[in-house]
């Protein structure tokens, strides 16, 4: 699979690709093992530091993984991933290496010690900020963003429960004259 | 505005709705004040009680009105409203009854003492369970979820800001056989 052409993208601008909701690939690594979930329960919480919420179930097997090593990578998947990204939400990484069996390149964090998923339009490196075990939920603060150049807007897909996605469909600036400069 | 012929939904569903990301009115009463804001930053946080995370930035009029009266209601609107939605994102409650401002219609709640707005496809009547001050997240409950019969989806807008909207498009449930039955 071609890999996408990634530059660095400013951190407080996550929210363009997050803040619609996609479903996201999220990847960990802690003492050689490795593993990728699929995850919807997201949001973003602030600009600058860049906080990113989410619930992760402490049974998925990834749950240990990012608290331990207390980092993580969110990955936003275009639609052709589809069928991977479903795969992967219904496989335990404890009974296999999600890179491997789905044929995903890892490549090495620049900033955090858990691994890139090359096949992915961007790439999150997070640290873990705070959990808040009474909801299970994650605080992040994004530390680096890997983005591709083109598209400028990935082709997403959204889960609405049931086995049905919801895909991304046209962008538009049309109301954007009736923002007041700093509510942008 | 034709209104929408709306059911009682299961409140453990709601994240059909949700979990997309589609920005939401969240509408909300105290003391005689009521109030509208528009709203992207929220996740499902759990089915059963129903659980929604949402930022409310401090600076917000609804930010005391939620955190006084303990309730909100979440709306969701179709993208034929999105010039009311970016008018009510892009004006204070402070200086108007927004309601009246952008001819909405407020019908009680039936199990909270705030006003839904009967324009939106949704309305899920919120109970406050928690506000974790230093993210400025609040923690609610949908204790009463209000859907419109048809259509099955509505067409929603998702914020990336920078005034540009992505629209929801089309739903598909060709990966639903690939799913576990219990992580459906």
């Amino acid at each position: 699979m071609a890999n996408y052409q990634k530059q660095d993208f400013p951190t407080d601008q996550v929210r363009r690709f997050l803040e619609p909701g996609p479903v996201v690939l999220v990847s960990s690594a802690w003492r050689g093992e490795r593993n990728i979930m699929t995850m919807g329960w997201h949001m973003v919480m602030e600009f600058e530091p860049s906080l990113i919420g989410c619930y992760i179930w402490a049974e998925n097997h990834s749950f240990d993984l990012i608290r331990k090593s207390r980092c993580c990578v969110i990955n936003v998947p275009e639609v052709k991933l589809a069928g991977k990204v479903v795969g992967i939400g219904n496989t335990s990484g404890r009974e296999c290496d999600k890179f491997q069996k789905f044929g995903l390149t890892a490549s090495p964090g620049s900033r955090v010690e858990a691994p890139l998923v090359d096949e992915c339009f961007a790439n999150f490196e997070c640290r873990l900020v705070e959990f808040i075990s009474r909801y299970s939920l994650f605080v992040l603060e994004v530390v680096k963003a890997h983005v591709a150049s083109t598209p400028q807007y990935p082709k997403t897909i959204h889960y609405r429960g049931d086995g049905v996605f919801m895909l991304s469909g046209s962008n538009t600036s049309r109301y954007r004259r009736r923002f007041k400069a700093g509510n942008l």
